[in-house]
């Protein structure tokens, strides 16, 4: 009988923050799977290190980080069928994946070439809006308010006409597009209400006023706008 | 000295998609703080039940069902003073909110009215959208696609111009607003790629197609669009 397949959300970096499932699924595993991009250090691998057995085998998947998908597409085409064997031969797989598994998480990648032949199950973990919004002490979205969530790397004119029609928006990936979406929420008078955080949970933490935001944001950075927020009931 | 006040998520349903943080800070709860809906049993105290001390002193906000929201406010009021009289006297108050306290959560109401004057800490949770995509095995959104998130009782024409300019969306709250969404579904021709989910993660969840949704549906339902999800990578 082949193994099951897990896509775990470990949540937005502080390991205290994964769920009880996710950490007793680590616990006990004896095949985990993650990805490393371009050779660095795996994240994913850093939140759940303290759950993972000493015993347990590991399956990298080193994904590179280049503007051209096909590398990164083999990356994954590669870890699938490593991991198709370990499930093959009757082993569970547990695949860590910071955040949330479906929430711009690497795992719907490995979900979308296993799902058909394995059985998998998806544990849904803290994301990092609600981290955010938790850490600047900013409420996202209550009764009857939209909330709208954007990628950074998204061309200023689209930003623009999604921020422009938003209440609250929480820009994600906000990285190298820094400089960009700042002129964007200049552009459109928003600059006040926007918040920038940076490594939400983490001992190096980073939340300040968009003005205060440094020149170079790291890629786990967002912006939130929350001007449509009334939390007075 | 006063105590510290904790606004803990809980997460969608399940106690084990709790945070480990979470359960912890309950744990050793000397005072839970949690609403009730209109006298019946409070879902966020049966999440936690198993982790709340049996001698935690508890105090409960019977919030009522109105479209009137002053009896509301009243009850957040009240329960505001009960907690700020607990911190007063040196006790810190874990407060039990369902789902993420900032997501359309019932703890930022006690926010509002606590956060200038006392410690407060806000523990994220899991969210129903995260943990309604996982059960239907639908990503929610990849790279730079870009994630909408609606409440059901929204007018009929803004949900119209909302979902219709929307990449990935999430219907929250849909209970008896469920036969107008239907519709405004139906006329954009989306029926096809829509899933409904009630009480994910719990064991009577139901996820189907939006089409075999029953007639009635309650307030912790969703419906997941997500037209443009394509995790081909």
């Amino acid at each position: 009988m082949a193994g099951k397949l897990y896509g775990v959300g470990l949540g937005p970096g502080d390991p205290d923050l994964m769920t009880r499932k996710a950490h007793r699924l680590i616990a006990s595993a004896k095949v985990v799977a993650y990805p490393t991009l371009a050779g660095a250090d795996s994240f994913a691998r850093s939140i759940a290190a303290d759950a993972i057995p000493a015993t347990a085998r590991e399956i990298v998947m080193d994904v590179p980080m280049t503007t051209d998908r096909a590398p990164a597409q083999a990356a994954y085409d590669q870890g699938a069928v490593e991991i198709a064997m370990a499930l093959d031969d009757g082993q569970d797989v547990v695949c860590l994946c910071e955040g949330d598994p479906f929430f711009y998480g690497s795992f719907m990648y490995l979900f979308a070439r296993l799902s058909q032949r394995y059985e998998v199950e998806v544990v849904p973990g803290v994301t990092s809006i609600t981290t955010c919004a938790a850490r600047a002490g900013l409420p996202l979205a209550a009764r009857n308010e939209r909330l709208t969530v954007l990628p950074g790397p998204l061309p200023e004119k689209e930003l623009r006409t999604r921020i422009e029609g938003a209440e609250s928006v929480a820009i994600m990936k906000v990285g190298r597009h820094l400089s960009k979406i700042r002129g964007v929420i200049d552009a459109l008078g928003f600059t006040d209400q926007a918040v920038y955080v940076e490594r939400a949970s983490l001992p190096d933490e980073v939340v300040c006023p968009l003005v205060n935001a440094p020149e170079k944001a790291p890629y786990f950075s967002m912006i939130l706008l929350t001007k449509g927020a009334d939390p007075w009931l």
